[in-house]
């Protein structure tokens, strides 16, 4: 009974998500939803892809957080649109969220658009909202054994940033072990290693998104 | 609809959780429930507490993971009786999943529970399992506006602990706005700054849960 209910609702999101999916091809925009672990980078990594692709795309920007505008703040300062989402205690952002929050944005004016998720490495897996591709970041304080304990997001990933490599030398992460466990999960998984605090990385991030972006708007 | 949904999983399960508690105060246990976002340092503390305690009390252990046994196996070793739950893609504990693991355990023979949550600062804060007390950890590379975006978890908890304060020179952290959003969410939150890694301010913790439970089990 649980279960059925369960399904429902993620048949449901679906069937919104793939709407969305075809709104966002007939308006060429290019969907990432990126997800992590509270506290792992997601905002730093969005105003980094901002710095480095504003001149090249117009970019937009949709942030879920449980309560407060802290994130949408930081993305406004940088001079991008951006919508915030309160989910109200929900731990994952769905497609009705997404679809509610598009009539504050002028989507004939975006190329770019960044769903910034919850922060939660387990529910937001589960829920697609008319991505091109999900991106997940791992970082190095969280441990190498993340893959292991939270396989779905690894295995719904089309790449994993591992982030905050200046802290390399302060924690015990294991850099060769956490790449074998999540292409275990998932064989096509790309990976970056970054800081977005002292720029390192950044650059391949970058190069990889800028292809997806002209393969999908060719 | 959906929200009639959740309240009676949450009041089916708060009934349970009732029906726990009442058996833990027979047999004099004293339980905690540990949660924080992944890679906080969980399974760090809980090993910490094991041997600060283990001569004082009869200690055991239900571990709380998606899949994998890796942090029963690190409990195990400290030759502590160790359950693992496997939550089949669930973000939380309930307390049916405890309730479940305790035929594994010689209830007679324990003074202190510790379930140790799945790593999620959102859903675990909502469902009770039978606790004395709820227990976060805050670990400081997650950075200090945690509570203003996670506030539900700081309400629920009874202490929180800042880990990973060797890693203070090197992250954003900010202790005092940490400690005053956190307060001004809980004005009666024990707060703690530790190192599971140096061991540094783990005493004051200890000193704290050993008079919770001397107090509980009079």
């Amino acid at each position: 009974m649980k279960i059925q209910v369960v399904k429902n609702i993620l048949d449901a999101n679906d069937r919104m998500a793939s709407d969305l999916r075809n709104l966002f091809n007939e308006e060429k925009i290019y969907v990432i939803n990126l997800m992590s672990s509270p506290g792992a980078g997601k905002t730093s990594l969005v105003e980094c892809t901002i710095l480095a692709l504003r001149n090249l795309y117009r970019i937009a920007v949709i942030e879920g957080d449980i309560q407060d505008t802290f994130d949408a703040d930081r993305v406004a300062a940088l001079g991008i649109p951006a919508v915030q989402i309160n989910t109200g205690g929900a731990c994952h952002m769905d497609a009705n969220m997404v679809r509610e929050a598009l009539p504050a944005l002028n989507l004939e004016a975006v190329d770019l658009l960044i769903v910034e998720n919850v922060g939660n490495l387990v529910c937001p897996a589960e829920f697609r909202i008319g991505e091109n591709a999900k991106i997940m970041i791992l970082s190095t304080p969280e441990g190498s054994d993340k893959p292991a304990k939270y396989p779905l997001m690894f295995q719904e990933s089309a790449a994993m940033i591992i982030n905050k490599t200046d802290l390399l030398p302060y924690v015990d992460f294991d850099l060769e072990k956490a790449r074998r466990a999540a292409r275990g999960l998932n064989k096509d998984l790309q990976i970056f290693e970054v800081s977005c605090k002292n720029g390192k990385g950044i650059d391949q991030w970058i190069s990889w998104l800028t292809a997806q972006i002209d393969s999908f708007r060719q």
